[in-house]
């Protein structure tokens, strides 16, 4: 461990759950307090507490003109470049860029994120932001490089079921909108995702420490877990046409795990 | 051909883009047309026009008390099972019902559904409808067995970046939350998506009557294609804890297509 790998740290924590009471809250009130005992900086955004907008239109960029056609990706970089985002919006984005490291906590509903949260990926990752044109290549240093990210997720089902044959696909390519997707496209280093399966309304308190403790272990390493080692779309293993070149990937594999470029 | 396949149908088409004039928009319209015009019945959600509520909440179940902790999956069974859902969930439900096939129309933003169209899923698939312990096994009949769907996305990407090896991954496991996690899971049989791919702002006018033209063709076999073959779960593949049974897998498959049962 170097002495990078220990110094304080500033984290955002970006929770989607409806009930303030609920096991997904406390995961994220105790990862703050763990993380700030740790002498690491915590910010958080409580996504159903600040009533976030989860829809883009074109109240998302003042200067669009109602009369406009609204493409939205032009919309959205135009009014990032000029400075011109909703104050909302603004606000998420300084946080992400503050951030050496993002967890997004959520439940799994209909195998991906709460609408409120893919809503704040929506609006918050514009063009010219998260992606497009004006930034460095995607799959790369991207536009977010040096940030890494880890995945909190409850899930009601039992882990064999999103097992390597589990009926729901590995949790791993479930994810991969969000790992591969959203962190990886945007030059973010995700880390694998910290799962808690089983989750019953009714959590016995037993199980909901037991959940706690094993939640300190991954984010005592947060800083110094090995990000899944996803290709670079310039280290050389695409073609021009962004596929994988022939024979570059490791032996057996297939799937998505063809852009992983270690084992 | 069947009597049955040739037969009048009844479709719902669901809409997720914030412009009238988008390409998403004309491709609804447009499908709306040509499935009326073979004699078939059309109902459509246009989302943005209906100002569609994205985000599951407390308001969502009249009957859930604020001192109460909410927990979403027995709250939404409750309200489905007592018939105490929000009017706005309630008509987005019985048009599910009265539909044989489901399209979604929408651009692809993040990897996945606008959050517009996740807060229709999430808000409308509730336990008791979508899944739950009262209704039959998901991955089979499940819950609304007998329907189809297909999912109609526009990319801003090139197809070979979402081929076999293309770096965002192939464009049927970058849908398979939506394809085998939603569709299947509660029993609706998913045909292969129908992806525009390269879709810029301004589309030139030929591209956009090529799309029309492709589309078309796709609508015309709406009720004669066959579906993606996904495995049901109690058909003898799958062990009591929802694992593919050794080696019944077809020969030099892995990944999520461990659960297609047919090349």
């Amino acid at each position: 461990m170097t002495d990078s790998d220990t110094a304080p740290k500033k984290i955002l924590i970006v929770t989607a759950h409806p009930e303030p009471r609920s096991l997904n809250a406390s995961l994220s009130a105790f990862a703050a307090d763990e993380l700030r005992a740790a002498g690491h900086e915590v910010r958080t955004s409580d996504l159903y507490a600040m009533k976030w907008k989860a829809t883009v239109d074109a109240d998302d960029f003042p200067d669009h003109s109602p009369e406009d056609r609204l493409a939205v990706m032009p919309a959205s970089e135009r009014a990032t470049t000029a400075n011109r985002l909703t104050p909302d919006v603004a606000a998420e984005q300084e946080k992400v860029l503050w951030s050496d490291a993002l967890i997004l906590q959520f439940p799994m509903w209909w195998f991906s994120a709460p609408a409120i949260l893919k809503g704040w990926i929506d609006r918050v990752f514009t063009a010219g932001f998260g992606y497009g044109p004006l930034l460095p290549p995607p799959y790369s240093e991207g536009a977010l490089g040096g940030r890494r990210a880890l995945i909190s997720v409850t899930l009601g089902a039992r882990e064999s079921s999103f097992s390597d044959r589990g009926i729901h696909g590995r949790l791993t390519d479930v994810l991969h909108p969000l790992q591969h997707g959203l962190f990886w496209f945007a030059g973010i280093a995700p880390l694998e995702p910290f799962a808690l399966y089983g989750i019953d309304t009714d959590l016995p308190q037993d199980r909901v420490e037991a959940a706690k403790h094993a939640y300190a272990r991954r984010l005592s390493t947060l800083f110094t877990d090995t990000p899944v080692p996803y290709r670079t779309l310039t280290g050389g293993a695409y073609d021009h046409d962004m596929r994988l070149l022939p024979n570059a990937e490791r032996e057996g594999t297939s799937g998505l795990d063809l852009h992983i470029a270690a084992p």
